[in-house]
């Protein structure tokens, strides 16, 4: 494993902090060893750092990689022009590398890769896996399915799956593109173990995903906040899930040159809708709950059709981990038990999608004159 | 004016130069101030120095700006992980700082964007310029025309691509994308009025378009070298349309918000039928050419459907120069009057699509362990 920890140098940056408290890389690593008896050799790389990458895979001759070494928030990228740039630049100049070094050290290798369900945006006709058959003036060719992403980091994910594609069809590599819905959740079986190895749990309005937020407002007897008219609708799943759907991808490899991609989510909800079941879940523990719209920072339809396809992962066996009141309850606890932790005024938008802006450390400003990143 | 002149120093790099002599940055803006009285305010600047960008486009709050800061051969993208991760570092991280220099300095400029109609590849459908009306499953949508990039150089195009449409969509700017074919000719009517106004003629394996490269091997006697079947099928331009588009474009500006698409080309040939021109256009002067079928060093469809839209800008007033006996004269008399520079090992194709390879200089090498990008 390969990591260059900086998600927790980010948090400093921008004030935040997970709500579950998480060990160091090195705690975790010894105490899985502990509770499972297996070794992760563990060392700390940055995804960038080319000749660094060269080393490892030209050593290692990995027959899979799942990679997840990429600015993962929406917010963050939309912070700066600078956090803009990093985004990208980390995003897809670490993973062209990453394609490099498979094709001339590890050609066979299956490259796991994190997409997103975001990159398609929110289109008028349904969302298929990836592809899309066209008919057009009497002739037909299956496509990449059109991309209209939301968000800087959006955006970076998208040109990862041209990349990613051209990779496999000149290159002859293989890939599966998972193309992630939006995760919630507090614990995986693994996780679960011991308190060490817990993974971070993120509610505040950079890296918070919309569940764990709404959790985190109803304990502590906040309003849940809805984004706009609520009517944003996206594809959700359970964090058990997303580590199930990495491993049937790595059991059922793709042909070599075969690029695939896979909508890796097992429900849609509308945020409004999303609320309103936190809201029901309350509701069972005669606990009353506000929902309030506020004004949305970001620049979205707040309406809109949604239908996205999402088989081939049911085709392989995945079988779902569907959103019940129990999670909700589980993870308004998981908040509950950790509640002199949570940081109130992470919770609020800070970063508009139109002018930025928005750290919550007291210092915090928008740099206008930024550093090049090259 | 801003330019690196990072073009020149690439050229020593491969070991390759323009055919035609071209003066130094500082003596073209001084003849041209006195065969025109008029003044080009030339400073040599990176697209990719963020400060110096907002400094630039702070003080100077351009009507529109014409961005041509790209690395701009999909050879050069081939040459090893260095050379590709250069190419999309430069041209996507560029130019998305580009964007946030006109969101937040100059709005309401109009950018005017070199992209390339490589960015379609070859589909089995009509190319249409930039979105494609799409019905599927009793619905429809407008979406970005479906992309399928041939180079790393190709792709970084498909990237701004997305990212400059997202701009127009989220911060309001507006852009017009001129998806250019492959251009050949030697001058405009600007160039053409003093030798130290002329610009460069690319004849080589990496920066030489086909027709240049088929009019420099006319003009010292060898064999026209078509890759593969030579069923590749293009878009074309005279250098002379490519000026004229610009024009167009800046002299009728999109909508504020608009992302505008033009597909930049004036004809469609094959590789193989524009070997046959230009050996039909030698036959008229009673000189034999001989057509020869090389290793495609690219990988590519050789045979295939092409059939691109190329309307817009003739409903603007454009009046193409398609390509004439006269017009492969002219070029080969540019070659002829150069014939002492022409560095004959520098026309064969040296980039392999698969594994890369080929500068031109003696001690030129790919470098496998390549030092980081970042």
């Amino acid at each position: 494993m390969a990591d260059n920890l900086v998600r927790r140098r980010w948090d400093e940056e921008c004030g935040t902090d997970t709500l579950v408290p998480i060990a160091t890389m090195e705690q975790r690593v010894a105490r899985w060893q502990e509770v499972s008896g297996r070794v992760i050799d563990w060392r700390q790389l940055d995804v960038c750092d080319l000749p660094a990458m060269e080393r490892l895979i030209g050593a290692g001759k990995p027959d899979a990689i799942v990679h997840f070494a990429e600015q993962r928030s929406a917010p963050y990228s939309m912070i700066s022009p600078v956090h803009g740039l990093q985004t990208q630049a980390n995003n897809v100049i670490g993973t062209l590398g990453l394609l490099y070094c498979l094709r001339d050290l590890a050609p066979d290798c299956h490259l796991i890769k994190l997409g997103t369900m975001g990159e398609y945006g929110t289109p008028n006709i349904d969302i298929e896996e990836g592809f899309i058959d066209i008919e057009h003036n009497g002739r037909r060719d299956r496509m990449l399915y059109p991309k209209r992403a939301g968000s800087i980091y959006h955006l970076s994910k998208v040109h990862d799956s041209h990349n990613i594609e051209f990779a496999c069809r000149i290159w002859d590599l293989r890939s599966t593109d998972l193309n992630q819905g939006v995760v919630y959740g507090v614990n995986t079986e693994e996780t679960a173990r011991h308190p060490q190895l817990a993974t971070r749990f993120d509610y505040d309005g950079i890296w918070g995903t919309v569940l764990n937020r709404y959790c985190a407002e109803a304990a502590i007897g906040e309003p849940l906040s809805v984004y706009g008219k609520g009517g944003q609708t996206r594809g959700f799943l359970d964090i058990r899930d997303t580590v199930r759907c990495i491993e049937l991808a790595a059991l059922n490899p793709p042909e070599q040159g075969e690029y695939r991609v896979f909508n890796q989510f097992t429900e849609q909800f509308s945020v409004l809708g999303l609320a309103e079941k936190v809201a029901h879940a309350r509701a069972a523990h005669g606990l009353d709950t506000v929902i309030q719209h506020v004004p949305n920072p970001r620049r979205e339809a707040e309406e809109h059709y949604y239908n996205a396809k999402h088989q081939h992962l049911l085709d392989l066996g995945l079988t779902p981990h569907n959103l019940s009141d129990t999670l909700i309850d589980s993870v308004v606890q998981a908040v509950e038990a950790n509640v002199s932790r949570v940081r109130k005024e992470t919770i609020t938008a800070a970063v508009d999608w139109r002018r930025g802006g928005g750290l919550y450390t007291p210092a915090a400003s928008t740099p206008l004159h930024a550093a090049t990143v090259r």
